[in-house]
């Protein structure tokens, strides 16, 4: 997630230098076509430019509508997955008793809460193709992480030893059934959450749609120096670049919001909200000792 | 679900290419009529255009979000899939016991597990308007095969199945009636994710809808040239011709996006996720022999 | 539902026959005005109708999408009819048993599946207007008919029949009291949908949105010759005409839409829909005589 | 809520006719300075109108769409009232027996059904801020109207008479406890509901919002007569008139529609939907005799 | 919230003080230009301004749109955070029950309700950066408030301690099984709730999406004089500043509304709904002593 302040520029125009670098020639040529060899009839007025810019327009906030959507679906569902670790936790400390001693489960509340944590780390990991087992590792014991490492999807494993676990209380007594139905569905809805944000990963936002925008775009700023040549002389080529610029960057956010798991910058901060999660879950056991500090920003972003 | 890449030119613009082809045809018509019968009269301001070029973007730009929201919504009901089929393997293998021998009802637990596989290949297959039976009758045995078959819809047979098998569960003493009635109502969910798969399928897109853009549109296009003539002489063709292809590709991808289930490879990809969802219950169930690959895309699509 | 093919152009145009044949007869006078007498002051640049025309497009546009969602929100509530209708009948079919002998409430339970079908047509005549209780009498007994007559909505009633089954059920054992609480909830959510139609059905749309909009849109289009007088001569018309028609079809289309329960080529198809459920739970209770075919449509639309 | 007809012309107009006369009188001054003193550099090009004319045609359309989604969900949540109170009277109705004497606890039913009568009553009345007590103390007993009477908002006192009751027939047996919270939970969301309403009664709509709609409409009002003063001579007027009631009725429907408890025709029906509701529950309970009538509307609309 | 009435002006117009100068004294400088040196050739057509309007208001339009959800979602949470809190309150006063002697557990109740009062200023507070502790400490024991305190976010201390009074009441026979679990579905509701608001509190609006429409901006509002400087002679500056003002302002408005947890009169007013809850629940307990008054607005907002 980008902060508020900070951003470099670099960072904001690198996207697109390219681009604009090309537009800027382009548009100096046409300039020196149409002053030096006074073939002025290329010169067209800019109405044209009104329809086809009124489509792209139109569809370029669309799109950054759907595109800021995905983003704030990935955030609500992250959002989700801090409630109901919190849940879990809650109820795994509240809901779970065994009726003979207090404390003696307490270590298996523990466990459940720490693997949560595991979960949540190994979440954010794998939906940025990271290797999420070393993380794993901290916060399971052997035997546990040997049995995740199995999955394809290790928070999938995680989950399932939830399950284990939760069956395994069931039966020693130290949840009654309808807890045990209740902290269940709590589970089903981490399984949701954990499907929402794949669904996101894994879908293309669809091609065609990208492409018609991209290419419509494309033509609408060659054809733009035709419409500006008459209008500005030189001074139309820092124009062309400002126009062609608001363009391409409203283009650019669109594309870095739509795919909010990408290692990058405008990520979704999961490992940052991971880490905010073992804050909470750590306070809630009462575990003082080893308490991580809240992730520090690099200079203008947080993962 | 089209990929990223590789997208053919040949696919992208073959839809569009006898519209393209008269469009340019007429624009030189036109023209001919315009610049060697010297008939100027027919040149006409573009104001005109400006005002229905608004409306036909508005509408255009509002019909593709909708197409979007019906595209999106498919790939959301499939991800619903996804969730509740690992829901369901992770309640049949974790809340269902026989009391006296554990491993007892492995065999039972894997049937459901695998009937679920199939549920998924037949509700793709049957929203493609495929047959389903040879696939269904891989994962489940030919007695169910059999039952299953004197359905419409194979998946309503298939969950049916399950409520059976789960009522013999709590006969059995397998399940308590807690998780009797969790375990119901992730089968109610299912139930309800292939009635939204349904009714996207079955409900026509507003058709007076999509003819009124469709004529709007041509009409538009049709009145282009006579404001482009002006203007750009023969080069009016090639602009005509792009500014055509504009608004025809954005028409044709909404056409596309709204209907995801036609074995096209705009397609909500419901192949491939069957078999992931297929992977992750395997390795659920840890049945490592018989492990299928995840589905290799074709050139540029998955479905 | 209009389906995708041969819709008559009658049926298409005819709605703005006199609209458009006045605006034609107007558009001449006009021309004739123009041109006969000269007045050529009356001639007025577009501008003003492409503020104009920007207003009333947005609100056409936001309209026909806000109609849109009346349309699929109707649809989606009759798809989760068919969703709650198959769980209905599923939850009967399996979670209701007599310990002592399997069969002895196989009439019980199919009295409650017809009952449901009942309900569907019920709901369906009823939200069209029509008398539902010469189809309710189909698949409820005379007794249950004539209770079912004396509400004001027929449909609230066989839902009470419901309750009233399910209650004796519990007290002869029939279910246990979760599955009892579960059932029970299903018929909370056929309720609601219930309610969602009606919602739907006796809301009117804001009427003095559509009016303003209504007003504009003719005050608009009474200015548009003023526009085009000078451009095209006595082509004016045509285009004069096609425009009008434009903007007219659209308006209409939203009118359509947002009233999805008219009896009218636009409804929800709500008897076919009914029909299918009828079908799948026919299918769910194996009961193969007297199964009624799949509606058919009329020649471009179904009911 | 407005009906579709008979709405008087002078209701439909009346709103704007202080600015509209404003406006006309304005446009006269300018035509008079125009004409008269040939002050003609005070014409200007109408693309500044153009470009404030987008935005705040956006805005405006935005914004109507914002006030009527908060009017479409008074409407939703008025129609879930309808919903629940109906499922919460059919739970009465056959979720609560007395397993000595089926119609000892008719009495405390009924009672409990009244009160809900009462519930949405108080519910609408309070809304309007009218005082519900009256109308209240037609459905309960003295007793449970002193009750009631002490609460700022007389409906969480019935819903708290409700929950008491509730508790009463648990301990009496008349209910299970699975029973007692299937009802307990209809309560919740019958709290939910009320609370959505006061949300959205005491929401104000984001006053800068419309301030700067409103300032920036007016600007652009004021500044119509200088790009129309060339064009029209003095067939300005009407023309400005026009236009200005077009922008203008279209705030103000929209200030309508954002307010739907405010005792106004515009407003949520909710008297009539209560009475509605009453007339389901008294047909559920089969209470014939003191049947109130559908409520008839007034020349335009019901309230 | 800002109320209806009373904004001062210089509230409404301090935000934008300082661009506005800048553009006039711009304005000024480019007019004189114009005017002094008959450096005429700086006038250019608007029709540039008609495309870089047409995009910068579709932006400015979905931003302030998705600017108002966010503000629309904070105050829906706040909603239902009060729906939850009496939910909490009847569910505890009615569902929990000594079965010896009614009164006994009054006080526990009560101390439960109390805490949920704690709980509400407690999110309020926290959300704006304020520390909660003290009016925490006004409604919770001191032992509870020490343990509190050692939370990051009190809020989830409280909610802990509302686990384990629950977990109590189970141990002591207070509530039975279902009950607990019902009431432990509604703190899972308030844990949803107070994560929602953190996640509205903590996700910066996607910055980059900002930024570009803020360069865009103002890069069009550098453009504007050169469109308007032929136009209105000195009269630009005024038009200048007014349509610059309209810009500046929507975005601003935008930038306040995107943000509503930050003690500003802008505001979602968690502490006047906070009380209105702590009036409601002591209502509830019938407690009237200590009753608080309504939160009275200050001049032109309540927070």
């Amino acid at each position: 997630m980008l902060l508020k302040k900070n951003i470099p520029i670099g960072y904001i125009f690198g996207k697109i230098k390219y681009e604009v670098l090309f537009v800027a020639i382009y548009g100096i040529a046409i300039e020196i076509i149409y002053q030096n060899f006074h073939i002025t009839s290329i010169s067209i007025p800019m109405t044209i430019h009104t329809v086809l810019g009124t489509i792209i327009s139109l569809l370029l906030a669309f799109r950054s509508n759907q595109a800021y959507d995905r983003w704030w679906e990935a955030r609500i569902v992250w959002g989700a997955i801090v409630n109901d670790s919190r849940t879990l936790a809650r109820q795994v400390l509240s809901l779970m008793n065994d009726p003979y001693d207090e404390d003696a489960i307490t270590p298996f509340k523990h466990r459940m809460i720490k693997r949560q944590i595991a979960w949540c780390y190994a979440l954010g990991k794998g939906l940025r193709k990271n290797d999420p087992m070393p993380l794993v590792r901290k916060y399971v014991s052997a035997e546990e992480a040997e049995f995740v490492d199995e999955f394809d999807n290790k928070h999938i494993g995680l989950l399932q030893l939830h399950a284990r676990d939760l069956n395994n209380a069931l039966k020693q007594g130290w949840v009654n059934p309808y807890q045990q139905v209740e902290i269940d569905s709590t589970l089903t809805r981490l399984c949701d959450h954990m499907g929402k944000c794949e669904r996101i990963k894994n879908t293309v936002f669809p091609s065609t749609y990208s492409l018609y925008i991209h290419l419509a775009l494309h033509f609408f700023i060659l054809l733009l120096p035709f419409g500006l040549v008459e209008l500005f002389g030189f001074l139309m080529v820092p124009v062309l670049v400002v126009i062609t610029a608001c363009f391409f960057l409203i283009e650019k956010m669109a594309i870095h919001l739509q795919d909010p798991f990408e290692n990058k910058p405008t990520d979704t901060p999961v490992l940052s909200i991971s880490r905010n999660i073992e804050r909470d879950l750590k306070q809630m056991m009462r575990e003082k000792h080893d308490m991580p500090t809240a992730m520090a920003p690099s200079r203008f972003y947080i993962l």
